[in-house]
């Protein structure tokens, strides 16, 4: 209405508005009735369910390195090979290969009373405690700044350090909570360390109260005395801590064996379907395959890579060929190092390949909610609008948050691709992530199948894009 | 911008709209500060989630005239004398009293080959089959139009209709795949004895595929014999089916014994925190404390009044002295005959109560995403915008939907109350609904009390408001 008030507007551009707004139209209802088959052959016929129940039970926990790692990459490759007209290929990396040994072990001893068995785990990449096990003196912290008052103080010589501050349940969003008590795990030891603390324990990074701990990658600073790292479930961790206030003296006996072997030859695993009009502008669709050693990486990505290769299986199915060309990864050691996100980025820059954008699933199979873009993302503003009602009537419709992927990101960084991460529902992610509870029957089909569905549909407008 | 270039608009005008706006500011910081206290007193200390787990291991099942609806109420009525400050009271009234018998039987019986066991249920409020049982052919029926001209043929004279129509996958709102198949549930045994058959059966109205039956209510047409009514789950009702095709001359064996007893004299519970300055204005928010026999009753509704009683906690516990009357709400008998809604509003009637608005949560414990309007409710623009910045910020982000609840819906009815349903992330909610898996393992504790903390906010902004 605005627009015609103005006088300046010539009867030419109104013809031609039109002619545009009607071929906008008509290509919106095209892309409409196009994801309601995507989402409906996905809703009906996805095989991701069946997948996720055979990685997660025929080969369980696949950290990278692992004989159980190598299966998952034969599966994978297995399962490309399934689907008509489409090129299967593994790409080569060289991945850590840390191991855990057996069960760990953490006893609280006091005086006159006797000794409580606790289950901790190691955290990933840590090295492991002398072969007797070590037994000192704990001291709880908190805060930073009291680990640095106490540390400048002397009193953490020979002790262990108990990183016991809790995920905050305060935030609306559990990521943003794990973020802010993850720094824990990761930087905790070798900042004990610095202040002659002989090992580091921290509470799970998990809003649930339970019997599990939560494993997670842990890191040394070079200059520093690399200590032993470990994890104890919230419940644990609560009784040490109820311990420790009513007993300052007790010590703790900790033992483990894991260690970093050399590294190990393996690969992320690729199922191409080439494109029709632009077969060298390339889209992305993956998340990772291996997973901790200590869960069926049933959240914790089996669901990303069979949601990827899920949206192969729907393109084929419908016919669809896309004028780009669609790539489903699985990619390799995105726990506890991002080898095979790095070679990836690597292959496509030394390669010259043009990837247009990159999507990953790495937040579990629940409900969709829309996805993050990377920053600079320039298809965010389409998302946000022009695609806004086509997605939208699939419960997605939140397009504003930063974010991508760790197995992308050098993508984003090395070539600047446009990246996307699925938004989901995320509040029970962190009660299972990295524990022996992550595994096939906590993901439900439904919600599973509705992110796959998601992730094919945004796979369509940018594959079909002007 | 707009409005500054109208030349009519005075100076005085001006000034009255900045110190509008400076006051409106103001009052939009103070709630945004409140409802962030009343956020992390629910996050941080709720003792919903203990309740829960009371109600369903101590109590379990509780249909409304059953000695443990009975035991609910008075568990209820104890809780909400534990809140200083506030009265509890229960309001009378009469329910139906339906009850199941011993586990029925349904048995598939095929020449030349064994008996297949099944494990069905019968719905609520059906009669029960002879005392010998029922043993007939089998018709499966997929739509209605085939109901009517086999019907119309004769052919389901003395048979069993099995209506087979499961809950489409392919919408997106499981409020709405449900509200698709469950007419075979509700109407199917009246529509099939019309034709002359002697029992219905169903396929159970669920997303998920596995071995439990759901129950829920059902009704009879005046006029026409009533004969029993069942559910199979879903993994019974497809071995029926594929049993069928291979056999259309199959009989099924169905026996129940259950009955529809006298109405029992039963209870809303109510507890109610006085308004400090409007007290005659009533806000309720409730749920229901009944829940069908074979379930706990863990997201359909224990949760519900849960978080109900937990709003009334919050503001106890942080001092907020509404300025509206507040009052949490455990109705009676929502599952089969809604009279617990029916006597609370006509109460509110005769005693010519002032209702400005009632909140229902009886979609599960799951993560809240806003909350639906009944039709006209005056406040959901302020939900669409003068609320949005302030909700939006837990993740309350939708309030287009029409809706409200069953207990409330007499309100709306009677009273034009301007009702509000808690809309949450309800993809599992169907897999639960009705059955034996509703457990309190099932509801996630932090889910439930981002629900609980949505209802108190919307509750406060409510209370609050000029």
């Amino acid at each position: 209405m605005k627009l015609l008030k103005n006088a300046k507007i010539s009867l030419l551009s109104i013809v031609g508005l039109l002619i545009f707004v009607a071929h906008a139209s008509a290509q919106s209802t095209q892309d409409s009735i196009m994801l309601r088959k995507i989402y409906n052959e996905c809703m009906m016929n996805s095989n991701a369910y069946l997948h996720l129940e055979e990685l997660c039970k025929e080969v369980g926990g696949r950290l990278a390195g692992s004989p159980q790692a190598a299966q998952a990459v034969e599966m994978y490759e297995k399962w490309g090979k399934t689907i008509p007209g489409v090129t299967v290929t593994k790409q080569a990396c060289m991945v850590p290969h840390w191991v855990r040994g057996r069960a760990e072990q953490a006893i609280i001893y006091r005086e006159g009373t006797s000794p409580i068995i606790m289950h901790p785990c190691a955290l990933g990449n840590s090295v492991a405690t002398p072969q007797k096990g070590i037994r000192a003196k704990v001291v709880e912290i908190l805060r930073w700044s009291q680990l640095d008052s106490l540390g400048k103080a002397g009193q953490l010589r020979d002790k262990i350090v108990f990183y016991d501050r809790p995920m905050n349940p305060t935030f609306v969003d559990p990521g943003e909570a794990y973020g802010d008590a993850v720094d824990q795990r990761w930087g905790g030891a070798s900042r004990a360390a610095k202040y002659g603390a002989v090992a580091s324990v921290i509470r799970s990074v998990t809003h649930a109260y339970d019997a599990f701990p939560h494993t997670g990658v842990m890191g040394y600073e070079d200059s520093v005395k690399r200590i032993p790292a470990f994890a104890l479930s919230t419940i644990d961790a609560t009784l040490l801590a109820a311990c420790i206030h009513g007993n300052p003296n007790l010590e703790l006996y900790l033992w483990d064996e894991c260690q970093m072997l050399g590294d190990v030859l393996s690969y992320n695993v690729i199922v191409e379907m080439k494109g029709s009009e632009h077969p060298e502008e390339i889209i992305t669709v993956g998340g990772h395959l291996d997973s901790w050693d200590l869960a069926e990486g049933a959240h914790d990505d089996g669901t990303g890579v069979v949601q990827a290769l899920e949206v192969i299986r729907i393109f084929q199915q419908l016919g669809i060929k896309p004028k780009r060309t669609i790539r489903a990864v699985a990619f390799m050691n995105e726990e506890n190092g991002n080898r095979g996100g790095k070679a990836y980025a690597a292959a496509a820059k030394e390669k010259g390949e043009k990837h247009i954008a990159a999507i990953e699933s790495d937040g579990g199979g629940f409900t969709p909610t829309g996805f993050s873009c990377s920053n600079g993302n320039r298809y965010q503003n389409a998302l946000k609008h022009r695609w806004f009602g086509l997605l939208s009537a699939y419960g997605l419709r939140d397009f504003e948050r930063i974010g991508g992927g760790t197995d992308i990101s050098p993508l984003g960084r090395e070539l600047g691709v446009n990246l996307f991460g699925l938004e989901v529902d995320a509040q029970r992610y962190f009660d299972y992530h990295h524990t022996a509870n992550d595994v096939f029957e906590n993901v439900n089909a439904r919600e599973m199948n509705m992110g796959a569905a998601a992730m094919a549909m945004l796979v369509y407008l940018l594959s079909e894009d002007k």
